[in-house]
């Protein structure tokens, strides 16, 4: 892969227009309100891993409109209440199996591993377990990131960031869990859901955002011609007349107007070579971001971005932060 | 593209044994008649396309589950009472625009094409307007193929084929449809869901089924590595363990047992090269049809079959077995 | 697909100089008088097509040099006189069936469909039934693109454009036409011929061009890599010094000198994600024109550009100039 | 790539039924004939290349219909009369330029290296000199694979294999060559060429025949996917109705019925993983030639088959059979 | 992907022939003697990973030629002497990073993650950090599998089983681990090494065997087009003369004569749509294993075969075999 | 291909500041002095080759650290001493045979066709026979590009560029070689080879510098996604922090330090659609070579280049500098 998107000089300096909607606040906290109305109702039946050192907890809670959302609790063997890290997948991703999330608990923390609902039906690596019972009240591409678009109110990612808002109550509702140290982790989408928890629950306490997806929408859709943000495009393509409905629902769910209420330390990471989710789109999150915030750089990769070796670097920073060794 | 399947005097004699679950037709009536207790409500309302030569009707009924389903009814200007072709659509696609659907109409038909549920949202050829609210239980591989795939019940097309035997009461509701001259007619998944409808519905006249999808299922995802078919293995290479439940949904939507129960004039065509519904998969239908039938093979094309040289014979057949002129 | 050329701001003000030689009108002058040596001797041959409400006549007329020229016509059964669109087709494609051109005469139209000599060879859905005589004095890239590029006397679209000038006569012979009442209408290749076309016979009275191929050919050889313009890339990259004389030739064919002689009412449209023939040739061409002009911009779709959405409105722009309803 | 077709055992014993038309013979003497009636008018003009062991001649001839026919000839510098390898051209190319083939002339033979009409537009390693001026009666599909198919009296190879055969004439006449030692060679296409020139023309003494293509139409469309022979295919696929005339025509330039009739010695090669010539195509030529013969295998060679070593053995096997040393 | 080699049933009885050398046990018991002849010398350097529940090792140890080897060793806190699982890397990658590797610790197992000496340089996702000095004697196709091809002892893979067998060793000295329990384990190429080192090492007590590579290579490169086998036949292609060179060669390291020395119990995996290391060569090694063994079959998968759901069967194997809990 | 690089009127300019290390004189003069301590010991077996007009030696001298290189040298029969040409050879590929480098023989010049250690073992066209016996002393990626890429003391490319300045010795030792009358020559690799030759050794007197790759390294990676520079890509994609210690690697070998000495007459060669060797990265080089020179553009060529257009503008050029006819 080649450089195709703005230098890193002037990565670090933009900042682009956000388009956010008058009622934005508005519009979360009643969709948050409106789920409150249905009991969180988290379970954690022990799961028989053939793992010593961790315990494990097939975990449900209800979700947005009290649907149930499947998530892998995995906390460290013999532990007392520990900080905790709520994590979220990467697009076409589910929770997998537990032997997948072995980092946190090995370094002293809870997690909790959210399914994506309706995601995780066609990756062979990270399957899901969580259908999205909402299929949407028009036409669609397939994929997810057009389900109910038309509508701010039905659309997919309404559901999705509800869901996770709540996961981070079920979370600090284990009994192992420090509530008062949760932080949200995610990569490309999980880190665009990452982002958006971050400024929605007020009891979180840190935020890990890798190359995040959901991000500046209107710029990824003019310079990336790869999926996912590709869907968007198919579906104007075909659905001639929807450009301006499209983008104001848009504007609910793009990670500019969340960064601009992130209030968490926050840790992120771009790639040069990403293509995916163009380092334009995660620079602009993060230099609106109005919290304490660090970057790290992967000039010569792809969405990949730092792969493990950022691993390492955000379990040194959580473990600092959260006071664990 | 080369020859890939069985060569053509094996296809001609090629009859698999079907899989056909005990309660199939059980499954069938009892799904239909669930479906007979909502409101038919077909809505015929004018719309004002710039033709003169025929009426177009902007069209709603109640389909499965009483949800509201889209199609473009259209009328020749003038005449009195006409036969009927009942249109579905391939795979992605929906009910497009009233003029690209003029064949029907300026041959003496009236016609109604309707949308396939929560499809044409990505093709710009043939878009879309009607949502299918069900979004599954579960985990679904993008596109439509494994949506609810793990229940009979919930399975997607169950609410397709409802859609699509209701759409015939509603052509036949239409004041200038003669309801005894009604044939069905569709291309790949259109060509699957025609060949469904007419197992399913005593009153339709005629099938027209080119390169059926939806179609003997275990040989298609074992020989052909293209979508949409691939899907299924999409979701089977993630799912590991749900096979058994995913080929026992399918044998209640697999065409061979609609052909096994085909009763009226039935022409099909098959294209040789074909990878997307291999010719194979067609011939072991058409084979089985147990009611009149005749075949066009294509030699040399791939999925695109006939094309208009198709249209043409389809033409001069119903307006033959309906006394058009 | 991402966008690729010019923002639309620009696209909108943007006037390349153009290169005309010095003789154009006198190339072209000559050229039509000398075909016009050839007796027209239009042939309108009533086919037998399945159908009720249009008459078709398989057609034949003479092109440049005298060659025969198929085409169809199709004809509103049992109107009078009826203003025409003369449809020119895009690159590949040929005539192909009387079915697949019934939006115009269901509109009150009569339409002459024009092959395209040597084209419609290859293309599935669209097959043409004229060759192309004259195979050029020189090696050529595979297709028409370089057929005797080396000399503007043996160029390839010489004789379309001869061609397709003298379907306008062909039209206006037919007895249900009003020759007073003709457009001129193609997409991609069509478009380009279209244009040309309305710049050439004085007696065209509308023209409608849809993402037109063969215009602003030095740009779009350098901005685009995809065929057809790569032909011309091909033919460079091998007969290494032919630039000049290509490029001189090219220039008696470029859309931008017709469109700066276009006097009647033009609907354009162009697609911003346009590979194959990239918005930046399309406005300069759009811009250029000196006559009446309107441009529907579709910013989200490639090179199928507005389709069936385009047609609708191109249906109601030309009944209301040509006073149809 | 991997073995895809027959084993090597049974490559060894292929021999197909050849389809050859009853007046195959009459045919080529009556197209010969005709030739004939033009003067060859060989005129070889010194050509000022920058090298000192070799003299070369820009070489036209008249071929079919009297067309100027491009061609190099190259003579070792100071020998008197020697013997001479007539090559043709793989598809696409040229003639090239002299520096490209001086393998021969080092070897002391003179070559003559004969373009092939029409082809060496658009391929950057051998430009060709010549046009093919029959365009054809006829679509056609791109390339020259389908130029005037339907008729044997107008198809493209007609001319192709009798300028060939005059090119042999062509290089007789040249002072320094003894024509009575003229071996014909080619790979690809140019094998093709050679094996007809090696049973049309009486005074060829040996051929030499690498990958040839032009051999056994009917299988190679069914087995291989890629082009050249795929553009028989998509002709097919457009022009549905003309399969029976398409291989009416082929049957008499099918490299089968010329190696039916092959008497001089004749050295193949083929090669296992060849996806554009498949070996069986080629080892049926080989099973059925009725003169002397030999084949190199290469079985972990593509169509690139035996390449320079190929090219050595050719040398050493020419220089004995003509008693160069 | 579909079905591509042979069907399931076949594949359960599929037994071809072996080719041994004769001098086989004679090649690698000197080749190991010979390697003896260095000091192991295994280093356990204390690693500051930020984990709290393992103990990380940054370990060297000397393999063939006195090579300094990577590796990584990783130890459950706490826990007394345990069974080890020495795992080898797939083709491109290399040990990666310690959180990379926790599945075994958290399992109660200690595990040595091996680099494969000279990989490692490309993979994002697991970097390596061992050299190979030994650049071979002659040309090598890009890639590891032709490197010194051309002789048995200058081999790659003489180099990397050796080193393999010595890791085996390596993990042994290590205090934590319990040398009567030590199992090998690895995917695709870390299954072709863990093969060999099963039968090459007499202490190694079990045997975890994924989708291995470097089994059966003269069916592999027959029937798959894709790396890393294809490596061998471009070798092939280019060195045209050295078939039998090169057979000769891999004969000493083929996967088939391993297997035909197996003793411990062995676990294997397999996927029917896996292209790259295609079923029939897997089940060729397990059909031939001659100590107790099973095998995962995953129909639908490819080369990622059961992936995460294979691990966990592996744990509670080897939990059970090692007696963990 | 379309333009991607800057117009040609800023490459006529472009002259980027180079990254020089402050010891590179010392370091190859050093490197030299070092690998002269090794005797040259060049050897020239004749070679049965199947030619009259050219005797062919079968060539081995000693490289660096006195490894045997292989190489063939050919010479006019019969000529007394004439100019030499030294030919590097283009990535993947190796000596070849000898048939393969007529040109300069047959135009009066001996050349000597020098192999590039361990490449020439996967291009069918040009076979290798020489290896790299140093495989480097930690990771690398397929390729040469990376091997021992993080210290020049042991970089792939100290190693060639010592063999191709030794293999100008070897010229100069054949009898028949005038050696005050030596060019090198290459393209690509080869170019990149003959451009560090030319300023590292002083009695070369000529040089032909072909779209030369190895040149303007820190542009190229940035620019072209292409192989073979992106192997440095992958390489720091994964090795993570190796970044500066690479770069700082490859100013020891980048072409614009070497340009920067060029003092002979440099024949250059650009193709503006190039996407191998960027034409930025070539003009860079060729604005910076302070000795005479000129430069051929081909604007409409990929990698290609001139082909054999560029090789007879070289012959001329040559054959007039060295006084050959």
């Amino acid at each position: 892969m080649s450089l195709f998107d703005l230098p890193l000089e002037t990565l670090r300096e933009y900042r682009p227009e956000r388009d956010e909607p008058a009622d934005f606040d508005d519009f979360w906290a009643r969709t948050l309100q409106e789920a409150a109305g249905h009991e969180l109702a988290p379970e954690f039946v022990p799961h028989d891993a053939p793992l010593s050192g961790v315990r494990v907890y097939d975990t449900t809670f209800a979700g947005w409109g009290g649907h149930p959302i499947k998530a892998w609790a995995l906390v460290p063997e013999g532990a007392g209440e520990v900080p905790c890290v709520v994590q979220f997948i990467g697009y076409s991703g589910g929770r997998g199996l537990p032997v997948d999330h072995l980092a946190w608990p090995t370094a002293g923390f809870a997690t909790l591993v959210v399914d994506t609902r309706g995601q995780g039906g066609s990756n062979h690596a990270s399957p899901g377990a969580t259908g999205d019972p909402d299929g949407g009240a028009h036409s669609q591409a397939p994929g997810m990131m057009t389900r109910g678009i038309l509508d701010p109110e039905r659309y997919y990612y309404r559901r999705v960031f509800t869901d996770a808002v709540r996961a981070v109550d079920a979370a600090a509702a284990h009994p192992s869990v420090d509530a008062d140290r949760i932080s949200v982790w995610g990569i490309s989408q999980g880190g665009g859901i990452a982002q958006a928890v971050a400024a929605l629950h007020p009891s979180v306490k840190a935020a890990l955002i890798d190359v995040p997806f959901l991000t500046h929408f209107r710029r990824a859709v003019e310079i990336t011609d790869r999926d996912p943000y590709q869907e968007i495009v198919r579906f104007l393509s075909s659905q001639r007349d929807t450009e301006e409905q499209v983008f104001r629902t848009l504007a609910y769910f793009d990670g500019l107007n969340f960064a601009a209420r992130g209030r968490v330390p926050a840790m992120y990471s771009a790639a040069l070579m990403d293509t995916v989710c163009p380092p334009s789109t995660v620079f602009a999150a993060y230099n609106l971001w109005t919290g304490p915030k660090e970057i790290s750089v992967y000039p010569w990769n792809g969405h990949e971005g730092g792969g493990s070796r950022q691993r390492e670097l955000q379990l040194r920073h959580l473990r600092k932060l959260f006071s664990v060794d």
